[in-house]
This record gives structure tokens, C-alpha cells and sequence, in this order.
């Protein structure tokens, strides 16, 4: 699968981000086509010490060509707006090819 | 679910960080208790220009317990060591909560 991540540093502002984030944010996310799968992932700590991230959010696509149909889509250009609005200084974007392996034993 | 995350920017000598990786480190992390599900992913870019991490690689746990008590296994601690020995200045670990979302529509 193909997947785009954003990856928060600490906001300077944590109950404001939090706020707009739930509220407003995800919403619009949710409504860019072709997103399969969402993870979203708040770190604790790192065993190195304090994590240098805050949370991370992960949006699986089925393909390369699904991840390009949606970035083109109003829906995306509305959430890439928004976005821009309130994490501009704090957010990481990256895309990735993704691979899972279940493990049993 | 837990999960321990290793974020890893980009190797000097890519080829020799692959060979240890797939051969030696891998196998390695297989061995340790309590992992439910591997997720590999090797970053394509950034809508924002270059990616900051060369590949990612999650490591999911049922608990916090059970989490915990894989970090205290020997086969934990035999994995770590290969780690610092091969990527000890490119590796960031973090641990996180998260949470899927599976998205019909």
C-alpha cells in the first residue's frame, strides 16, 4: 500500500491543536477519496528519552495512483488549506510505500 | 495496541545499512516476544520536498504489558545491541498508542 503520514512536533498550543484537530481537522480528512485506512498514533516517550514527536496520523491508499487521485481532489485541497492554517510550523509530510507482515507463532 | 517505532534517516553507506538490516537485524527483531505485527516503510518523498527519514519500521505489541515485557526479553536485548552496532546515529525510537480506523464508504 502506499500511505501519506504527518508527523506533529509539539504544538505550542497542545488544548488549542487538539481542538481544531479533532474537531475540524480530521473531518475534512475523512473526506479525501480513496483513503483505505487510518492510523493515528500518539507517542508516549522513547527510550532514548523525550520523543521528538508529538503524534503522528497515517492515511493508507491502495495504490500510487489512488494516493495521486486523491492529493488532485477538492476534498485535499480544502484539508491541505486547513492544515496549512493551524500546524504549518509543525507538521512533517512524507509518503511511503508500506508493507505488513502479521506475525504468528 | 502499543507499538515501538524505529524512524531511520538516511544510512552513509545505504548498501551496508541494507545488507546488516534485511540479514542481520531483521531476523534479529523477529525473535522478540509479543510482536503481533511488523509494518515496514520506506519513505518515496515529501509533498514538502525530500523526506527527513531514509525508512520506518513499526513493531506492534497487544499491551503496554506486553509491550514491556518483550523489552525486557533477552532476544530484546541481543536485537538492541545489533542496532547501536550498525545505526546507533541514524535510529530514533518512540513508543506510541494508536489506533485504526478502517474507512468504507
Amino acid at each position: 500500500m502506499v500511505k501519506l503520514i504527518a508527523l506533529y512536533r509539539m504544538p505550542a498550543d497542545v488544548e488549542a491543536f487538539e481542538q481544531h484537530y479533532t474537531h475540524i481537522h480530521i473531518p475534512l480528512v475523512e473526506k479525501i477519496p480513496g483513503i483505505r485506512k487510518t492510523e493515528w498514533t500518539r507517542f508516549l516517550a522513547s527510550p532514548q528519552g523525550a520523543a521528538p514527536y508529538y503524534m503522528m496520523y497515517e492515511m493508507y491508499f491502495d495504490s500510487k495512483e489512488s494516493y495521486q487521485a486523491a492529493m488532485k481532489s477538492e476534498e485535499n485541497k480544502i484539508a491541505g488549506q486547513d492544515l496549512l492554517s493551524f500546524a504549518k510550523d509543525i507538521v512533517t509530510l512524507m509518503v511511503a510505500e508500506t508493507y505488513e507482515d502479521e506475525i504468528r507463532r
